[in-house]
Parts: structure tokens; C-alpha cells; sequence
């Protein structure tokens, strides 16, 4: 091992590369994870799954992004609405009109003439959070402390924000990678097809504000290695610096032969438990002080390829 | 206004893009920086920027990143290596040979085995803090509150963790675009040489594990837009995928005509206190829920090219 590749060695690196030792080091996050049991993954529904195609890169490598989309009770009108969209081809021959640094890449139609579908539901501002008895009291895992949040917990895999005890509201937070619904200034005016992933610091001003559909598992450098646009938030200046996008799919609705899978960490196992201790308190031979917490967004559910 | 522009409409959106109201809609806190008078604005000395050139991108279009280096009396051996290693043209030739996605970018001598200017200062563990009497009492402006630290503050346009009250250790905060020393799992290893840049999520973890020597003011996006490394924590697999680096020079080294001048915001500043409150309350139009909060990373001290 040279001192080239140990140099900022984190929490990734495996255990094998770590220095001799003379009691056994603990295992890092990277490989609580890689050691859990089958029983602790989910397998996530391929009707969770949105897969997006861009044009092929510059030099003709395929980038393939998967999606995985919230499930209830968060954000309904809207997740039913990226469903239907999916459905319609909607997204095949729009493109990522804008890549902000720091903060998102956005896609959908840029000319804003391409009709939406008829049937799209329409959201309204008490679609943003979600009553906490609409969710299942035992899957509740807590979180860590929050600056912005009374309360987080973890819910099927989702990192959220709870408005303290009690039945008041929850809501996903926006970490990076998290997809959101691009809106007009009328809370009620995004539908789904105005789409952005977050490529940066956690814009955790955004909860509440802005409905999160999903968050990307699979292909995020496709977007977070983007040219950041020119023009103001972003925006690419020039049509033909926008990003094609070829088409864009439920996995469901993919051949079997290209249909992806994945499967999240569940946070009810004793995995997650010995993962989420582990990313608060390093204890790899790198570190010198353990930082003794994690905020919710350096706690990210490790999300795995399944074939 | 098209849809298109408004939609996704965040607090950097200026007022006059902002739906009619019938009460005039409180400054953002872009506008309330726009509009600090001149006395609010320190400019950095030329001896603390640290200017790299990398090779013009595919498109031949240059590519400068701008660092401004931290001052006295924190990370004081690492600081002086880099100015250094900047007068003996050490990095001129050496390239960016780590991008990791959601964490760093990575540059220094990928060989290994240019030698290093012989009179480099050695660091020990005890100079990843500072004790807080080293600082004037004066200049420092309460922070947010903080996951990760007791207490935190600003000091000359610096975040800062501490150790609650009296006289404890004091430390630079990792944010995005922190600049910060590579070492090797002994914390006496990194002399300065091999730097990164982040270029996600705060990676407050490393907070007091790594030396933070500055922080990039301009041209982070040269960073962060590089194509992800495909090999273990983001290295570049062959050779030909390095960037390389042309110079790097202290801006105080630079032809007159060529060096660039940069202020920050003063935290003791009227305009630096509004400027933190917006940030935590965005009032604009867009925003149906203040967070009521925001992230010391959420708080990036404002920097503006003088010329």
C-alpha cells in the first residue's frame, strides 16, 4: 500500500488497508454494511423504480440514472403524477436544462410548450408534510439531532423530519441526491415533470417547501460531473448545451433482461443500528476524534445493486 | 417571466422576479449582500490567495480556482508549507488525480516521487486545534447551533467549532469547498502537498481529523464538475484521466495584471447579521415554511471579486 493511496484514507477503506494494529479495529461503516445479513436488505418495488437515460457522454459511455420513488404516505398527487408521466413518454426527448453548483441539476421540457398528460393530479400546500398517524408507529426508527428539525426518525429507508412527539406532521428531508418537484412560486403549481436532484450541501430550507419525490440510487455522478450552467440559477445559456434525455422509465415497464433492481439497508435491522453508531464515531485507524454525531445527512441508507 | 425560470425559484432569485405583493417582500439574503456598504467588505491579502491553473478544459476554455488560505492562528505548519510549496513551483506539473462523488477532489504529485522542498514544517496532532485564547475575543461572532461541535462561532470569515465556554479548543468546520490536507493514517503525515477540495455534503467527520488550510473562493465548479474516478475512493484509473496542473502560485506572485482581489463579508458587520437571519428565515416569495434554522455550512460567509 503506498502512502499515495493511504493518503485521506476515510471510512470507506476496508480494514485490510489499515495499519497494523494491536487490538482488532472496529469494523468501519463500509463493512458493517457489506457484512449484513440477506434478511436486513428490502428489495425495492421495480414500480419504485424510475430509470433514466441521457445521451451517452461524450465519449459514448452509457448514463444510465435510477431513481427510487417515495412511498406512501409522502408526496402522493406528485409520485402518482411522475408514474403517469413515465407512463406517457412523457420526459423521452426533454433534457437537464440546468445544473447549479453546490445545489441541483434540473430536467424536464425547456421549451415549455410540450403538453402535460390530462390526467395529473393537483397538489396542494397540505400535500408538503404528512400526519405522523398515517405511518406506522413500529417502523418508526429515531434519527439523529437535527438543527432544522424537533424530531427525525428513519421510515422504510427515508430520512425525516417530524415536528416533535405527538401526531404532528413529517416530512422527507432533503439530503444529497434527493429528487425533488420543481414549482412556480404558487405551492400548488408543481406537477411532477419539472424535476431536480440535489448535487450538493443538504438545502435543508427546501423541506417543506418543495415536494420530494425520490432520490437517486444508481448514477448520480451523471449529473453531479455536469458543466454548471452560465445564466442565473444555472441555467445552461445555449439549446445545445442542455443534456438530452433519451427516455426515462418506470423499471417495471423495462424487458425483464434490462429491468435493475436494488435493495436498501433496512433501519429496523441491527445492521443499520451498528452502521448509523459507526458513521457518528469513526473508530478506523484514520481518525484521531471520533466526531461523536452524524447529522441526518451524512447518515445516507445504504442502498444496494441487487442484479 | 416564463414558468420555466420561476420554477425552482430559490432565495437567490432577486426581488424584482418575485410575484407581485401587497406588502413589500422582505430583502433575500443575496439582496441584502448586494447591498453591504463598502466598510462591511475586508479584502483578502494576495499573500493568502492561492491561485491553480489547470489545463483548459476539452473545450480550451480556462479553468482557475482561487483559494483563500486561513489565517493565524489556525492550521499554522500546513499554511506555511503551502505558501512553501506555491514559491517553489512544487505543484506546477502535478495533477488532480482523485474525484470522489459527494466527498472530494484530490490533486498533488500522482507519482510519488517528486521530492519535496527540504525546509516543510512538521505538524503534530495538537495542531489540528487552536486553543481559544489565541483568538481575539472581540472578533468573534456567535454561530448557529451545531450538530458536530458545542459551540460554534465566525472568526474573520471563518467557520468555527469549539468547545463550549472558557478557554477550549477551537477548530475550522469542513463546508463545502473547504480546502484540507491529504495524509496518511499517522496525523504528523500530510505536510500540504497532496490537497482536496470537498465537493458535497459537509464532511464534518473530518473536522479536527484534517487540517482545513482554506477554502475555495472561485472556480469550485472546475472541481466539481470533473468526471468521477472510477477506482476505489474516486481515483482516476489511467494516467490520461489526471488533470493536469499547470501552476499554482500565491496571488501575491502573480504578474500585477493578472492577480486577482477578493473581499468576504465581515461577520461584525449589520449586513453579515441580516444576511444570517434571511438565511434561516427566507422570507422571499417562493417559500411557504421558513427552516427557522440553517447549518453553519448553510452559512457561507459571502466572498466577492474585487477585480
Amino acid at each position: 500500500m503506498t502512502a499515495f493511496l493511504l493518503s485521506l484514507l476515510i471510512a470507506q477503506a476496508a480494514a485490510a488497508q489499515s495499519a497494523p494494529r494491536t487490538s482488532p479495529s472496529p469494523q468501519s461503516p463500509g463493512e458493517i454494511v457489506a457484512a449484513a445479513p440477506a434478511a436486513a436488505w428490502v428489495e425495492i418495488a421495480a414500480d419504485d423504480l424510475l430509470v433514466m437515460d441521457l445521451a451517452p457522454d461524450p465519449d459514448a459511455n452509457r448514463r444510465r440514472i435510477v431513481i427510487q420513488l417515495i412511498g406512501e404516505p409522502f408526496a402522493r398527487p406528485w409520485v402518482a403524477n411522475v408514474r403517469r408521466l413515465a407512463a406517457a413518454h412523457w420526459w423521452d426527448g426533454t433534457s437537464v436544462n440546468r445544473v447549479q453548483d453546490n445545489y441541483v441539476a434540473q430536467w424536464g421540457d425547456a421549451t415549455e410548450k410540450k403538453p402535460l398528460p390530462s390526467q395529473l393530479t393537483a397538489a396542494t400546500e397540505s400535500d408538503y408534510t404528512t400526519g405522523r398517524a398515517a405511518l406506522r408507529a413500529g417502523e418508526l426508527t429515531p434519527g439523529p439531532r437535527d438543527v432544522y428539525a424537533p424530531a427525525t426518525f428513519f421510515y422504510r429507508g427515508w430520512p425525516i423530519g417530524a415536528d416533535g412527539q405527538g401526531s404532528g406532521a413529517t416530512w422527507p428531508v432533503h439530503c444529497y441526491a434527493t429528487v425533488g418537484v420543481g414549482r412556480d412560486v404558487s405551492p400548488s403549481t408543481g406537477t411532477g415533470a419539472e424535476l431536480y436532484a440535489v448535487i450538493g450541501h443538504a438545502p435543508r430550507h427546501l423541506d417543506r417547501n418543495i415536494a420530494i419525490v425520490g432520490r437517486v440510487v444508481e448514477g448520480i455522478e451523471h449529473l453531479s460531473s455536469l458543466p454548471r450552467g452560465s445564466v442565473g440559477l444555472g441555467f445552461y445559456e445555449r439549446a445545445e448545451q442542455r443534456v438530452p434525455i433519451v427516455q426515462v422509465r418506470l423499471a417495471s415497464a423495462l424487458p425483464a433482461a434490462e429491468r435493475p433492481a436494488f435493495a436498501y439497508l433496512s433501519n429496523r435491522s441491527d445492521s443499520w443500528a451498528r452502521y448509523a453508531a459507526a458513521r457518528a464515531n469513526r473508530q478506523d485507524s484514520f481518525f484521531i476524534r471520533p466526531a461523536g454525531a452524524a447529522d441526518i445527512c451524512n447518515l445516507p441508507v445504504p442502498v444496494r445493486r441487487v442484479r
